[in-house]
């Protein structure tokens, strides 16, 4: 009734209050209104929870300067390429030896269609994007203890567990064992829905069948002329998907953190930080390893010294500090936080995980198998292989995210060197694609325990409830910002979020507002 | 053991010979040894199939002639852009107002990552291609006679759906009432997995939480620092998806010819037509009406007049020729074919298909709808809408595929106006997203019954096999080749593998192989 009497625009507003439309904690660029009348901020890093402070913060009047530990700004948003030098802890030393335009993100590497303030900022700045494959059908699922070890095709897997599923659901309510659940008015849909859904035949049947191929792939394709009509390929039974465990990760994909469409930015993550970095760049003074903080009610001095191993101590001094140094790192700096914010620095620990990029000398993925983006999944210690959403059809070499593991998976990662890091995701690479040793060309593994600005991937809290609020309080004249303190833990958009969130909450102690 | 005691290569050959690397019928660019001495061919029709037979044929050393309809080469591989002037039978005509880049594919508008020829001729005569966003969780399932006409968020009934059958089986096999269906070995097994695949609780209950709401979206998302952690949102009861039929397209994108991942051209189809015409257009005849064709046991002669009106009669022989003109229109060509062909031909009818471009001021289904790419699916006229692939998060005018419907849903397209259409695609699409009047600026319908060429979309059999044979074989010295002589109907592979099928049988028949 509403469309038709008052217009399409009205009809719009009330979809969108009745929650039909998108909805997001951000809804477009912050407005921080009244003059902060020369109010000076120190911001300490220049990730990207950092750098939107400080761009904000300066563009509604604050004075602003930025810390930051390392020589360029970015923090996590960080592409490696060829002629990139990189030393770890522990002086582990590697140069990239990537081809030109060839890059491994060891940090974020996908921006989901949900992540408004990425995309926002993403637009704002001309950053570009173009779509990430994360679902690959033609990709493969792998348990080294099912199927002799031989990699899947997740289509196959996916098909075969979903008919499999279906027939024994619409089995069972065609043959009323499940009255108690289902109402006979829905029994009759139910069942009809589950045939389309299943790809099943008249007999409430998944079986090897055109219909089913046209799921799952044929044995022989469908040809021209007198080529053949398509011959159907056998299924999997249930069963053997149940014991290989292949069902595992069929969904993963479908998150609504990895939901198509999702983005990447054309060229690599880090394009993202240099465009921060080009509207703050004036602000932030580099190799600046802050050694002590102390705040006070009216104000806050950060201590340095040049982290390329200098001892002369500087300081940097505001009314305000914005404090985006990760707690793996603040916890090791001298400082006089309160008892509630040194207890929540405390409760934070760091997840291990581990990325490691792996150069080919020609795309075989594309032309021998056929899979342009998208994800294998692996039971072994890499955890997954991800084939680059770029230059597809290329003729040139190629990037594969050779290892993407956390948790225990990446332990045995961390304990060795580079070098080792890239034999073991060529060992357990090669089950997937036995074409590795013949075509690799160079690699490069980044351990995130051994990242000297994180050490670790990502804050985790032991205890959320007994510490994060505390964690978002002012103390004395400083707020904390970055992903740990965000309900997006390790996305870039809790970043985003949570330092909007720190200098809308320092806006309004400086305006009274 | 193969892979341990033979080496990569041999390992990876003997898994090819299981059927576990890709399989196709095209294995890579045809080679027809011997030399043809001379022998000529007469192509007609410069579409794919004509194309890729004259191509092919001219470098094995064939004397090669193509006559074509139109005054340029592609057939239904057909891109239109502002400034374009297209005239239907009827004498509809309309003159394209997009603006510069935007476009509509009225014909094939994505390349399945299976369809190994067309791609392969694209990296050979250097064609872009660039992801195409098939399936888009956050885009739009609708029917009018459910949820009060209110689209729903494919995201959320996919989930929701899942989850709710994943339950109901969880459950009987829980509750061992499918003892005689499965074993007590995969009972838990298959429980543990549906847990797992339809995001169940501990009590298997598919429920309001934060962890199916990781998948359906939230009510209100999760935000940074003092933001919401996350409001769940409600879930949609299986009675109403299987009453609101929308359980309908939930695998639509998942056929073997729509997964992921998936391809377009890199600024419209027919840059495969203009790359194909690059190489043949030397051979091309355009404005050619073909009014006869009388074969013999030596040759084939085409009669033809100018396409534009003329009436004299011009000739082309050759010793051989490939016919690639639809079956549609052959049939309303004078000709001697014998009767098995004239059966053959008389068999096809064409599907009846529409396709309807919008053009709008702004792109408010990225800007509003936060929907990049993909497909809504509706049970109106339209049937679906697809959103561009191409220029994501762009401010300029963009181009919605408006409607593409066939069958029953087409017909009313077919008999009216060009503008006619255009408005019904317009008040359909409204239903779904109501800033169309708003935002709408212009349009273009092709409705395939109307198309001169073609006279429809795709060719279909009555009795396909009673007479699909007799149309492949060699009718005096004419092979028929094209998407209708193929297992592939309506797809650009299908047309190219069936002229690859033809002229290896020609070839074979010249050299006596």
């Amino acid at each position: 009734m509403i469309g038709i009497t008052a217009g399409a625009s009205v009809m719009y507003s009330a979809m969108a209050g009745m929650g039909y439309a998108g909805t997001s904690d951000y809804t477009g660029p912050i407005k921080l209104e009244g003059d902060p009348k020369g109010t000076s901020v120190l911001v300490l890093g220049a990730g990207l929870a950092g750098m939107t402070a400080a761009y904000e913060l300066r563009k509604a009047g604050y004075k602003v300067q930025i810390l930051e530990y390392r020589e360029k700004a970015g923090g996590r948003c960080w592409t490696l390429r060829g002629g990139d030098v990189y030393t770890e802890l522990g002086g582990f030393k590697q140069e990239v030896k990537f081809a030109e335009g060839n890059y491994l993100n060891p940090g974020p590497w996908r921006i989901p269609s949900d992540h408004y303030a990425v995309l926002d900022y993403c637009k704002r700045f001309g950053v570009k994007l173009q779509p990430f494959i994360q679902i690959n059908y033609n990709a493969f699922v792998h348990n080294t203890e099912a199927f002799e070890g031989k990699p899947q095709r997740f289509k196959e897997i996916q098909a075969d567990y979903r008919g499999q599923i279906a027939e024994l659901l619409a089995k069972a309510v065609d043959q009323k064992k499940l009255d108690e659940l289902v109402t006979d008015e829905d029994a009759a849909l139910l069942v009809e829905s589950l045939k389309k859904y299943g790809v099943l035949d008249d007999k409430l049947e998944y079986v090897k069948s055109a219909a089913t191929s046209g799921y799952r792939g044929w044995k022989v394709d469908p040809g021209g002329g007198t080529q053949s009509a398509g011959e159907p390929s056998d299924i999997i039974s249930l069963a053997d998907i149940l014991k290989g465990r292949l069902w595992k990760d069929l969904i993963t994909g479908e998150s609504i953190d990895h939901q198509a469409a999702i983005f990447q930015p054309v060229g690599g993550m880090d394009m993202i930080a240099q465009a921060f970095e080009k509207e703050v760049k004036d602000l932030i003074t580099y190799n600046a390893k802050v050694t002590k903080i102390e705040g006070s009610d009216s104000g806050v001095t950060a201590t340095w010294v040049d982290a390329n191993g200098g001892t002369e101590e500087k300081t940097a001094s505001a009314d305000y500090c914005i404090c985006t140094i990760p707690f793996s790192v603040l916890g090791q700096i001298e400082n006089n936080f309160g008892a509630e914010m040194s207890a929540a620095i405390d409760d934070v620990y760091y997840a291990s995980s581990i990325k490691v990029g792996l150069e080919f000398k020609r795309r075989f993925w594309e032309q021998d198998d056929h899979i342009y983006g998208g994800i294998s999944y692996t039971n072994t210690p890499i955890t997954l292989l991800s084939y680059p959403s770029t230059d597809f059809f290329s003729d040139g070499p190629g990037v594969l995210l050779g290892a993407y593991s956390w948790g225990a998976a990446s332990y045995q990662f961390n304990a060795v060197p580079a070098e080792e890091r890239i034999e073991k995701a060529l060992e357990f690479g090669s089950q997937i694609h036995p074409q590795y040793r013949d075509e690799f060309s160079n690699g490069v593994a980044v351990a995130w325990h051994r990242v000297p600005w994180t050490l670790g991937c990502y804050g985790e809290w032991r205890d959320m409830e007994g510490n994060y609020a505390n964690a978002c309080k002012m103390d004395q004249r400083t707020l904390m910002a970055g992903e740990h303190i965000s309900h997006l833990p390790a996305w870039q958009e809790g970043a985003i979020l949570s330092a909007l969130n720190a200098i809308e909450r320092l806006h309004a102690h400086v305006t009274g507002a």
